[in-house]
């Protein structure tokens, strides 16, 4: 089976190796101390060893690719956009927002430790991720680690992620239309992994008016992936996603799904993976793995 | 009346300059946008307009004049810290954490808006902060953004802020002894204090190895304060502190003063004064506001 002109295998292969080295990565952050932080620590782990797709690191290390960026400089920016989207799911599934029990099929942190350790734990991640970043090891140049700060900072806050998440707990409240939920959707999922390829660019060296393409590209695949998971809300298997499933409809929140109906939704992810593989037209072989990825973001069963 | 070689006059309109720069600096970053976000910068303006000491960036300040800084970068500096903060008051605000109503004479976030609204407030502050530290305006040279940036999330994160107040829930569970009240108070709010002087020394360019005895100041101010802290919290008039006092008594969590006494405690606390002045001896008639603040971090009555 051939995805996006690479084997479904190589993908695998590409999203094993960067999985295993995030894990590696985050065994090294976080030493167990010998002090009143222990707890602390071991729900830190707990968040974020073991588990998940990385999706985001494997987007950084995909685009990083294109323009021959070191494997050690992409793990390295790979974790830190891992602990801002771990530190947002362990605030997310506190009981005061989303209130979830299982994520990626262990109990969430507020129920394996407790609510206050579970918001430490979110904000210690939070600050590790722009500590990682601003490292020298992650790149030389502090003009690029710079940019690499400004970036994240700008994705994951009000204009990004956070600020998705407050119109997200605001549409449970009144009817959002197609248009809020598309603006929602791209600051809470959109503005992260836009961040991914960006940071790739980055530490190309690519300057900010040649990064037209990689931006629609992931503007593309972020709408994508969020109109998978809003299917897979509906459709998915609690067991195999590692997470509650039928959430959205029992909250009463407009969705893609419910807004267009499962099929026009499946239709419209389709369409938007081939216009995202259509932005990397300029792009030859060295590009199969973020079009494998295009492919993978509305194949996934999880 | 003198303190510390200049007026109380001169401390207190030096406060008061920088407290109206940081309120204006707040109002500037936090502009209220048209969308289902309101609510979110609603609560981050209640949260960080119009209150509080503004301790952190009067020292940003205070230090930056002693290698002339411009008022433009300290200001900017003093923003990024007070966001930081702010976002830890909110947090620790909240009803699994401490469970407070009353912070700076107003309903804390999670009261005057909600819980879920308190979470998101304190996670986009918490960007902000790293969003206006990097940004060129803060400083033309990345090398020194980039010291900064690193220093701001090292003193906040796990090694810092955060693991103290980890530290400080553990403390009411078991027992704690000086030296372990001492390590928590380092972190919790020793770490931030130290950023701010650090921020001022490497705004001078000021090298780690020059730094020595501006980080013993802080070092002895950080405690004074968390003592003087303490005493408040026995003998302070919650109207005045705008906050509830009484509480670590209450909680059954140990302090300076629970161990210590009130009298050894106030002793120690101005023994540390005298020893933060005297880290200052090489420097002149310039360092005196510095001189000031460590007076009245053990004088203030809020």
């Amino acid at each position: 089976m051939r995805a996006g002109g690479i084997s479904r295998d190589t993908l695998q292969h590409a999203a094993a190796e960067i999985a295993q080295a995030i894990d590696a990565a985050f065994d090294q952050l976080l030493p167990l101390p010998a002090d009143a932080r222990l707890r602390l620590y071991e729900a830190m782990r707990h968040a974020t060893i073991g588990g998940g797709k990385r999706m985001r690191p494997l987007l950084v290390y995909a685009t990083g690719n294109l323009f021959n960026v070191s494997f050690d400089s992409l793990v390295r920016v790979g974790l830190a956009v891992e602990c801002i989207h771990v530190y947002s799911l362990v605030h997310d599934d506190l009981p005061a927002m989303d209130d979830d029990d299982l994520r990626r099929g262990k109990a969430t942190v507020h129920k394996a430790f407790d609510e206050a350790t579970a918001i430490l734990t979110g904000d210690c991640l939070h600050d590790l991720a722009f500590e990682v970043l601003v490292d020298p090891l992650t790149y030389a140049d502090p003009f690029v680690r710079c940019d690499l700060v400004r970036a994240l900072a700008v994705s994951s806050g009000p204009s990004g992620m956070a600020g998705g998440q407050m119109m997200d707990l605001e549409a449970s409240k009144s009817g959002f239309d197609i248009q809020s939920v598309t603006r929602l959707q791209q600051l809470k999922t959109g503005a992260l992994i836009g961040f991914c390829v960006e940071a790739g660019a980055i530490l190309g060296r690519v300057p900010p008016e040649g990064r037209g393409s990689l931006r629609g590209y992931a503007h593309d695949i972020g709408l994508a992936f969020q109109i998978a998971d809003d299917l897979l809300d509906v459709e998915g298997n609690a067991e195999l996603a590692g997470k509650a499933v039928g959430k959205d409809a029992a909250a009463g929140k407009e969705t893609f799904v419910s807004l267009l109906g499962v099929e026009r939704a499946r239709e419209q992810a389709s369409m938007l993976v081939d216009q995202a593989k259509a932005h990397l037209r300029s792009y030859g072989a060295e590009a199969d793995l973020l079009r494998a990825i295009a492919d993978y973001v509305v194949e996934r069963d999880r």
